[in-house]
């Protein structure tokens, strides 16, 4: 199911192929967010353009609409969506935390208030599997709790222990009717070792497909996320792929690829982009600057992208200033397009032994 | 520069080529509008795929934001917006129309309370030229008025006088510095055909490259707008292309092309997708209405386009309700694409001999 097709001599680094029911996805991979059945602003072809390997949808979004059992009736997530390719789906974790205020932590689940209409639904590790069977993600994540930075171990080990109780549910109802959707484990702990020292320990117990580490990128400071994620990844099995759950910045890739991470996902490419803000080698730049608006030159000129061949900064920042939904979309391809030549280079570097 | 490669028996109607600066365009045509430098929502691939021949750009909003001395110093508008085929550009005669409470029509132009930060703006004659000249558009349109409906005939004769002598002094302005951008003539008139006799009389005594049929598709009847075009277009020389300004629903073509229309542009298939709109055989639906959330049909059935080979209608309500960019992009492609279909079908008419 993963294969490690370069292991670094000099780190924990390596390259590896993750095989899913529709088709391997070569690693490291940042993966694009479809929280709602679309790459915010981004074409279905021009995700291929970019070989675009694999995508994210989100359980709690597709669920309150259009619902995961209209998706299944109507051919699977991947059919709904015309994307034929890998998806991932997140389990609604993350909402338990970013929706703090429209939900209730029960023992055996978490009930939401919608955010669109009031209404009030339960998302349980068993429920947020079928929904995930109806949506046909190739890759599945088990309900758990993401606790906000900071808080205290204490909280930390509370929402932990549910989260394990949680996942092993998950993990023995994922059991009883295997198919080819794989499951990962998703490891917490906040920023503190000895917990995610049990959470690793704990959850390495199961045979997941993967595992996740979640808790992260939630507001605390760049050397606390890269300390936690290498910490915890030399507590994941090394021939199971490791997955660093909302995490994308291009500032981020290199220390956690050299840790061992194989997989990334994260709004900000798509999210900068809907405010004007694209990757450069020089560091985050917003279009709506003036000092563009006569710049004929791409985004950035190092950039391989369709946009950044086609399109001049003073284009893209006309577009912006004028609202025009190209300006968001173009944007939205480079950034996703700049992480994924940075991955590239990265990943040179492991194959010549420079990493 | 304009041949008719076939004339029907039966009526008016022709199919031509008229050549440009980039390239042969095959009429009768359909010219999606990208007011801002963009076909709204429409990335220039989709248009490509859709065969599009060629777009509009407008020159009062091109001229306030980024201003056409940007557009020309960044290469012309082709350039600018990556689009290497013909280019119309609209004058600002329809700005002077539906921006009437942010303008003044004096004896020789018209000056513009920008709707953007309130700054004035002078459109003369030469100074439009001087704009399109610096955008570069293959096909050029003279400053007019465009009357309201329903006007006095005195109002529109009024407004015709002053359009008249604005085309002569745009016409000797193009002639004097003559290269390869067309000019077309612009006829007004209102709704009265005594005085649309008058403007295509006054207007053909000049070499314009073309003549379009302004000032209508301004709230007039069908009936009106089919009796007038009509009546116009047998007013204007056979062997010049006739353009049909602002009009371009699926029920506007057929009776238009058989009175010997080559040319259209309308914002409509483009503006009313973004309000959920889309063109099939059976009428104009919108994708908001609950009907379409478990349908698993394409927009229309018979429908060729990239998008109706790709995607349900409960998934492109799924983005509408969830008010995700991909929605009114994919509605508007399906738009376009539909009265292209609708066109190519009624050039076959032609062609067979049965319009």
């Amino acid at each position: 199911m993963f294969e490690i097709t370069v292991q670094s001599k000099k780190s924990n680094a390596r390259l590896g192929v993750l095989h899913t029911a529709h088709g391997p996805i070569e690693t490291p991979v940042f993966m694009p967010v479809g929280t709602q059945a679309t790459v915010k602003g981004v074409p279905v072809d021009a995700l291929h353009d970019l070989q675009t390997q694999i995508i994210l949808g989100n359980v709690y979004h597709l669920n309150l609409r259009p619902t995961s059992e209209r998706i299944r009736a109507l051919g699977g997530l991947h059919h709904f969506m015309n994307w034929q390719k890998p998806i991932l789906t997140d389990s609604g974790g993350f909402q338990v935390f970013s929706l703090q205020n429209q939900r209730t932590i029960e023992p055996d689940g978490v009930t939401f208030k919608s955010h669109l209409d009031g209404s009030k639904h339960r998302l349980t590790p068993k429920r947020v599997i079928d929904i995930q069977r109806n949506l046909g993600s190739d890759i599945m994540m088990p309900l758990d709790i993401c606790t906000p930075y900071p808080s205290t171990q204490e909280q930390v080990d509370h929402d932990m222990a549910i989260t394990h109780r949680w996942e092993k549910e998950a993990f023995d109802y994922w059991q009883k009717n295997p198919n080819d959707q794989l499951l990962f484990g998703l490891v917490q702990g906040g920023t503190f070792k000895s917990s995610r020292k049990l959470s690793a320990e704990a959850l390495t117990q199961h045979d997941f497909s993967g595992f996740s580490i979640g808790g992260l990128s939630v507001g605390e400071p760049l050397e606390i996320l890269n300390e936690m994620t290498d910490y915890t990844a030399q507590l994941l099995p090394k021939d199971k792929p490791r997955y660093l759950m909302g995490v994308g910045l291009p500032e981020n890739f290199r220390a956690a690829i050299k840790s061992g991470i194989d997989m990334f996902d994260c709004v900000a490419p798509t999210r900068l982009a809907r405010h004007g803000n694209f990757f450069t080698n020089e560091g985050k730049k917003n279009i709506r600057n003036a000092q563009f608006q006569d710049d004929s030159e791409p985004l950035d000129s190092a950039c391989q992208c369709p946009v950044c061949k086609q399109y001049s900064r003073a284009y893209i920042r006309h577009l912006n200033m004028a609202n025009e939904a190209l300006g968001a979309t173009l944007l939205s391809i480079h950034n996703i397009a700049f992480v994924f030549q940075l991955i590239e280079s990265i990943k040179s570097e492991i194959r010549s032994g420079d990493l």
